[in-house]
């Protein structure tokens, strides 16, 4: 089995936030996260997909179908918007890294048809990223 | 003459959007950066500082004072922000990647006593980056 | 004024190798680069762009022309290409580095009209790069 | 057990193309990659090695020993080479970075007598890599 | 389960050196690490803590939290020290990367108990680095 | 003119300390780069050279020359080193990255005949480098 990944990156603006709570929990939770007019960040992404590469092509998925997946199902959706307003999914969603790379994990799954989703890594800032590899 | 660069970085909101432009304007000009709720980056920035090492010390400027003016005079106040609604010196101002770096220069220039401001670089994305000299 | 830099990156092949030398005075200048077959990289290029941004637009040159002009005029015709044999604007050329960001130069320069092209950077692999500023 | 990883680059060229395929069936597979001339890349590898260290050194393998290894049986025969011409261990493969992961780990795994090779990671272009960890 | 990521780094100097050896095994096993007035390196540290992220906050743990321990109880002891002289949980030790990580995880992993530590990765230099899963 | 830059590293320790000052003076001056066992840093260094790309060649210099002479003349005497106490053209300077730089150029300067010396880039950390042109 060959583990393959390709990245890709968009920048958006979020705010932590829960809604079912009080400014002040809210502030002593999040801390300079919970701006309210929000923050932004320019996200990277790494989706890896595995499988074995069939002798005829020698790849596992086609990587320009995997490029085109990533960007038409994911970062045409976030790229250049604010994560808790303007995107179908997140919606109802704190869009902490955590939650973003669950999220996108939903999204991307059920597309990729050649191998098979392993991993969804998310880089939040120069400091911070998450994986997920499904449930 | 030695040339002394210092990197710091901070995430924030912004929208490209001229006020006294019609909607359709904005939009045609600025393009996806035009969002109404706005989108986000991780910024990098490199302050450098030009002049002559004393032999005493051998540094044209303490790093660590270096260090501590921009995360006092700038980092602090741009750092998890908004940068159209929360940072007083930005108001009025378009906030490009180009109008940031002359803001940054007239915050940083008076604080920089030892050698002598040479040029602000601020990068927005992993693929652009602005450069200002003074003047 | 203000410099603006847009990245942009193409993956090519070239062999170092000059037609009017025997093959033992190429494989002493070129070395490892003169291999018969050709090697390559994963090129990077900036492009950077000198002006005064106008107060409506806070822009020296607007990055999706700027993209658009190095993706149409340049990376197009280079990307995924043997630079030796393919590509038209490189006949007759040596295709060093420095070759390269001067047949650069000559295919941008008159496609930027905002602003003023200021130079070219080329990096060939991670230890190598070369900046061609004009004549 | 700790997992000691020692990363090597090299430059090279090669062409995505099925021998026992049409031309126009390898042009639809492999798009830009199929190029008659080739095209090429800077590429990253690192090796995983996995192991206990022994007390009395601290380490699971020598790195020195390690990237001896990787540049003798490996970077020197692949570097500035067309890997589809100039290579023995890759005739009759086509180089994917899948397919040239799996042959690297033929290559290495015999040598590595200190610790156990536990991955190669095969870096091809900004955007894409693959990982192998054995069969 | 979701797997969170902090980075830090530090800079130190240390000397590869076994006291029970005779100054020239010393030499032949540790080669120029072996250096009597030591070397060093900028240290990067990468710290893996998984988990489920709750729904009321969308974070498996508190990233300002695990920054704070990071700096608090590592880099604060280690940061612009000589490893084998300076740092008292590493008396003893040979300071080299695979030992450091797993002192760095006997130090670390009591003090994280929000989600729990899977890994620690310490880069010694562009080329080199290590992980340690525990025990 | 073409600027052409190679890139090297090398991993040392130093102490910044002035000799004819008190311990109070220094403490206070270097703050923790003062500590009496040292620290170190992974630097990289950027050599640039300025000149016309010959026809013949299309480089302006021999870029195997100019690694073999930052390899020969500076790294294998700075690499895996103590700056203040094993390395001769340093004796007598305190090694801050502004008086490495100083000390680098006049030592690659005599021995640089193809093109002309343009700058030196010497990065200290991820967060500090220095640049000097001669002069």
């Amino acid at each position: 089995m060959v583990f393959v990944t390709r990245k890709a990156n968009f920048s958006a603006s979020h705010r932590l936030f829960n809604p079912q709570w009080s400014d002040e929990r809210n502030a002593s939770m999040f801390g300079k996260c919970n701006n309210p007019n929000g923050h932004g960040h320019n996200y990277d992404i790494e989706v890896t997909v595995a499988g074995d590469p069939p002798p005829e092509t020698g790849m596992v998925i086609d990587l320009k179908n995997l490029a085109d997946i990533i960007e038409g199902e994911l970062v045409d959706k976030v790229d250049h918007k604010h994560l808790n307003h303007d995107v179908d999914f997140l919606k109802g969603i704190i869009p902490t890294a955590e939650n973003m790379a669950i999220a996108f994990w939903k999204i991307l799954n059920p597309r990729i048809t050649e191998g098979k989703l392993y991993s969804i890594r998310l880089f939040e800032s120069p400091n911070n990223f998450v994986e997920y590899r499904g449930g």
